[in-house]
């Protein structure tokens, strides 16, 4: 966790030393773990013994105990420092979840508690290394993306308009409203039965020029898309590569720094012979001159 | 918008001002959005109540009639400059979709007139960013895409002979004539479906050795889409790598300049020492014979 | 067309000229186009007026003698040299072909006659350059094809002996013999269908364990497939840029090659300078040693 | 094969140096090839008349006899130091189930006996380069491969909580439990045939925002294996580069080297001459002193 500079007076170190030891973070590492064969077990809660089903759900709702008892520690120990880290927010909602009692309207949350597995994702610091990595190439994809969505959204408006108006079932269920044609069209992007699940059907319902339109917007689509992996790609390596060029030409500048420096001594060496040289050559003149 | 060089004297500077104050390029941008939500909405025209309907169709009526005043105030700033640009022409082309009255027989362009939306695409300057990147990479497909595309030609003319004739409707159906046929061939280069929907349907029909047929395109097909995309990938890192590479030794060579700089200082330096040492000996020699 | 060194005095030089002449070369271009032309509409030869059919047939016919004339002069001019060049070899078998009879019972290879329409590939400059390019990428990937090949070879033979012993229809056609098995692989390596078209076919025919086998074969094949892809980047790209780098490399070497140069002119000069003094001591202590 | 440092006393030299022997190494390679020939052949065993089968039969089992004499031989020339090579391992594995008899109920793993034929990984160079630099391309990705894989797990058992509690059939089948849900997620991730048979048949099953949780599932693993498929690229990338730059600077310098040495040696002439002038204008005051 990234420690923000603490109001020290208000901190308390004893717990914060606490919460950091190795033997506690394993120790949440093994909970997430084991914690997690657990909810996969109790998915085959109708073919076990009601006993089993039982400990295995009192095992988990002590697991999530724990884990309640180590946000209201961090708590304690970062107050609203904790809220900065995106991470604890995670965890903060998550954790959240699944205390939401299964009776309640909202019980339909609870499927969600399994995603208080997903911690190992940062607690675990070589999963985090790579979560981190991924998360850092979003901003990247940020402005390719929202053209392609507004391409989706436009040719979504024209599919809607233009099949969307028909009594055939299978089509309505394609094009009927925004959001079917918005979906339909995610699948034809992602080359899954476009032709005899998708157009076919339109052509069908008496549109013979719907292949035009799906064409077209499979060759920006995959045009953009192609467009946004170049970019991952060319971004991921400038980066890496601007390092390795500037590691390589500081040490060749050192180098030659160095064969400067000595050149530098061997040229100041020169001059100080000659300085030397020219007192000789001063003193000389002075005996030649005493003489006369 | 990249103005060009204008007749100063035709040239209208108070409104051209107007026309690029960023609040009308963001009152544009907005008037942009509603008109898509607006247009969004109303694919639900069926099911909302007529007046709403009415109401949402005016206003696309009026924000239309404010492109329009858009692009005419445009044109009398820039006069013919205006169509120097491409988006330009593109603004002009959607816009006068968007007025052809649903009553002609050109009525069905009017599906056209949500493109509108696509001026997104060059007003925001982030998307336009974006944009014009990817249209920066289409000459450099260029090539490739036209030996796909003669491959393809070929491909379908060869199906067509060799499958098409046929009184199977299924066959027919896929490979009946040219354009059915380089459909197909598409498909199949998508790889959506290749086997069933495809391949073995022409088997089926008596032609047991077809399998080596597509295989074979679908060979030289996707070797052609996966050189394209590398060829991408190669030119957009050569342009950058050339940037860093070139950067990295810019700095280097400065920096050396500098050390060169005051090395050749310093040889100055001693040859100027030489020199006046010269000047001492010649005097000592002067007084030496002077003596005689 | 790489011209080999020839044996000049059986060499017809004025031949050569005309066939290299831009006119000619542009003719055979145009000519190519018309013809695939040609042949794309005599593939609505059923729908066409007999009179047109047979009237594109005649054009076709002639063009191909075209073609064999250029050919022959081709021959004529570059004797033995002509079969150098392995687009030549392309030329004079796609040509070849073209002439075969349609009753003979090589007659099935007419349906091959299009293939001269891919001569564009080498004649047109722009799509020689990408054919080149493609074809000197293919060494490159034979090892890890070959790897690839073996791969798949290896799992047809288990596929078949596992699965292809059994009555079910369906199983039989997709692993009922050793190529049956290699085609149901690759459809599996190309993720279409996978799961519903052959995995599930084949758990159902009785063997609940298939999914593994297929799994382990879609996670090696993909991740050759993948590595292949990168080696043919990693190649490209290491040669774009060995390129750039010894380019900006060269260029610094020569700026500093510059620099050093002046710089050994004037430790040049300052050598000199101290021989011209030490000649001016000498002369000075001949002087005073003549006066003693 | 790399072989390590032996305890030379046990160490029997004349049968290594058969053993590695060019025609030896030859003969096994072919050895290997006609075995791949064999059992490929050997699937055709319901078609082949007895005599052949048996036949070929034989031949497999003297091949399979002669590698083992080959691992035989090579266990008595390297010992303990055989199973220090990945390679040896597989080959003793592979060998060795080959010689599972078909009638223990471990006779299922014959059919692994064609793996032999996989020995020509490592036994053509050419391969060999191909398969260890794949193997070496395996840690980069086991991070992100761990990723992937726990947001599989986490997605499966959501999936099986929320749709695998069901009478339906089709759906069952699909998520009825943790095995099964992975499997369909799998399927969703390779994007064959996602929409229609999996994800709506989860809809029609009474969960109409399944299509929200399968988005989000195929957005985040296409993001994860797009990274990890460029994180491939950019390590390779890296390395290729890092060799490249490292080459260039290195012959930069060797040459800068060269004219800095030979600047030395001028810097040490000037010196020189200085000194020697020194020296000279030394005894001219010496010979004027001596007079007065």
């Amino acid at each position: 966790m990234k420690r923000a500079t603490l109001d020290t007076d208000t901190h308390n170190f004893a717990l914060e030393r606490f919460i950091e030891r190795p033997w506690v973070r394993s120790l949440i590492i093994w909970l997430i773990i084991i914690n997690a064969i657990v909810l996969g077990v109790l998915t085959y809660r109708e073919t076990l013994p009601l006993n089993l089903v039982i400990a295995l759900e009192s095992l988990d709702q002590a697991i999530t105990y724990l884990f309640v008892v180590e946000i209201f520690l961090k708590l304690l120990v970062y107050r609203f420092q904790f809220f900065r880290s995106g991470w604890n927010w995670f965890d903060f909602i998550v954790i959240g979840i699944s205390l939401v009692p299964g009776s309640t309207p909202f019980g339909v949350l609870r499927a969600l508690r399994v995603l208080r597995v997903l911690r190992l994702l940062h607690v675990v610091p070589m999963m985090r290394r790579i979560t981190e990595a991924l998360m850092k190439a979003l901003p990247g994809m940020g402005a390719i993306f929202a053209v392609l969505a507004l391409i989706t959204y436009v040719a979504a408006v024209m599919a809607t308009n233009m099949y969307g108006n028909t009594e055939n079932e299978e089509v309505t269920e394609l094009f009927g409203d925004l959001p079917r044609s918005a979906y339909s069209l995610f699948q034809v992007m992602t080359m899954d039965g476009w032709r005899f699940e998708v157009v076919q059907k339109v052509i069908d319902d008496g549109n013979p020029f719907a292949w035009l339109f799906f064409l077209i917007f499979i060759f920006i689509a995959s045009f953009a898309i192609l467009n946004l992996f170049i970019a991952l790609i060319v971004d991921s390596l400038a980066a890496e590569q601007q390092a390795i060029i500037e590691e390589g030409l500081d040490e060749l500048e050192e180098e030659l720094e160095g064969e400067m420096v000595s050149a530098e001594k061997e040229r100041a060496a020169v001059l100080n012979a000659i300085q030397e040289m020219r007192k000789e050559v001063a003193a000389l003149r002075a005996i030649v001159e005493s003489r006369s």
